[in-house]
């Protein structure tokens, strides 16, 4: 392990990182270094299984050191603000000297494949602090994909000293939801005047929310942000809260008065501080670790089953004869399974 | 095959009945018997392999003459008068010459076990009309179970002749979004004076909803029914429709005066009527086919996995590995599957 910090780097960028030993970039993480932590996700986004498996050894090591941060998740609907959302709350922070991570999830949009470039263009700011680590979602993958890789980044970014992660989601699909179940907080960002609908409504979003942001609440529009406000606080009423034993509400907020910014993250500290007085915080990341292993565990087994070159063969001509009637589904359910062992002893 | 329908049913009543042909069943059933209708639905909930083996060779002669029924799912909180809608709305249909088959489904509560009783004595008037059926719910049966029973028992009571199958739901865990997914038409009733909480906005059930019936609109109780109903409609505009191209509405019923229960039927029919011709109808129903099967083998899928020995022996074991930090999930998860392949290759 060499003793100084820049020449480590260099190697890492110069020849092919996987030779290197799993320990020198578990140290090199461990101390904030941004270039082999970039590197280590690199490997955790990896579909090739060299990579992949040397960047599982890494999180395997770095585990006893993650859970250290505080996990938002932030949606809205295109338009709603994020970016400039984000900007400046989280250059707030890092000027209050924290360091923050900012991951994007987007699992079905090919947008998202250059988004690497949008993000730092979008928070510019934010992108050149130092104490700042933005990173984009990783690109051309199955949803699930993208969530295995999301949740190990997050890990991944807590090991290297992020205190604070946001996640962000543009929510396509049923994103919203898969975030919630990575994130301590969930917060939705609304706009006024988006026609009569309030945002988040129909899909079922607020009721994943422990805050929501109505923004741009500056000049002409502040009476109508305050209106909404109160919209949202009046539907809130009828939910069942996100978070057991806190109330979620609706706020103001204004990036360009800076209004209602620093009130945001005074929110977040007495959600974790409440939360974790009565243990929901920890039960809550307990919980979540399990559920996730547990759909590690289906999609894996999916994927085995419905990539099976048996299955692949028969599955067709079994949903025909069922769909028009000429098999019960249940008989169509044993022969696909009982196809399916044979195939598998038979390897 | 026997010429006179009474002798057959003595016989299916004194002795074992799965030793009688199959075609004895299918004719049976055919022509309307409700003893043998009966019997095939109890061989259709049975775990017993003999008889779940039988169930599924009667359903898969019957089912060509199958999906000859509006499939009208009714739910509701306890209280809000489903049984008193279902018994005045079902009674008005088999006057009318409909024939009517109410089944219920009640997944996870054991009092289910003594519904037989429960369903007759609540539907006195419906239970002994000549053209109406009522299957109280499989009971002591997973989830899964329960839904694959429910839609097989559909299936057979429209090959025996009904017109209008209601599937009845006390709404409790994911009841509703299953049942959803296994009839047309979904149905919400609600009362009034239930605090200030509109039930179903809580869960996501409004979403789902094609029609909601504001019951007990009479005598004192009407003008809060009516408030309450235009509370309902407010909300709804909020919401996506649960069927492309039918508007969601609130109305007002009672089962007292009789008003708005006919005017359900009307509804119904409309529906029908616009669904059949979009389209819609026969692209849910088709749709509905091939998402049952895919769950269906995701189920027995599951089973396969989660109660294999080795299986059982290791997930705990990594489970607290995971929780605890010791070992990332991905890891864990290619551990399972491999252990799981490699049981299956010795057995």
């Amino acid at each position: 392990m060499s003793d100084s910090r820049k020449p480590v780097v260099r190697r890492f960028q110069k020849k092919s990182p996987s030779i290197y030993p799993i320990h020198e970039y578990v140290s090199e993480i461990k101390s904030g270094n941004r270039a082999v932590l970039a590197k280590a996700i690199t490997f955790i986004e990896s579909n090739e299984s060299t990579q992949f498996q040397t960047g599982q050894n890494i999180l395997k090591e770095l585990l006893p050191i993650t859970g250290n941060s505080v996990r938002i998740g932030i949606t809205g609907v295109p338009g709603a603000g994020k970016s400039t959302f984000i900007e400046r709350f989280g250059t707030m922070l890092c000027e209050m000297g924290k360091k923050v991570a900012v991951l994007a999830i987007d699992p079905s949009s090919p947008v998202s494949k250059g988004s690497i470039l949008g993000d730092k263009t979008r928070m510019e700011k934010l992108s050149t602090h130092p104490n700042a680590f933005i990173r984009p979602s990783p690109s051309g993958q199955s949803q699930g994909g993208v969530h295995r890789k999301t949740r190990e980044t997050i890990l991944l970014c807590e090991a290297a000293g992020f205190d604070v992660i946001i996640v962000e989601t543009i929510g396509v699909g049923q994103s919203e939801t898969t975030v919630r179940t990575m994130v301590d907080l969930f917060w939705m960002l609304a706009i006024t005047g988006a026609g009569d609908d309030l945002q988040g409504m129909k899909k079922g979003i607020m009721e994943l929310c422990d805050s929501i942001f109505v923004t741009k609440a500056d000049g002409d529009n502040l009476p109508v942000a305050l209106k909404t406000k109160n919209e949202y606080n009046q539907m809130l009423r009828f939910l069942k809260p996100s978070t057991p034993g806190w109330t979620s509400r609706a706020y103001t907020c204004s990036a360009i008065t800076g209004e209602g910014i620093h009130k945001a993250w005074e929110i977040a500290q007495l959600f974790v501080e409440n939360t974790k007085a009565s243990g929901v915080f920890f039960e809550r990341r307990k919980n979540q670790t399990k559920e996730w292993l547990n759909a590690s565990i289906k999609d894996q087994l999916n994927q085995l089953f419905f990539e099976n070159e048996t299955v692949k063969a028969k599955l067709n001509v079994l949903e025909t004869a069922v769909v028009e009637g000429r098999l019960p589904v249940a008989l169509a359910t044993t022969e696909i399974i009982e196809q399916f062992i044979l195939s598998l002893k038979l390897k």
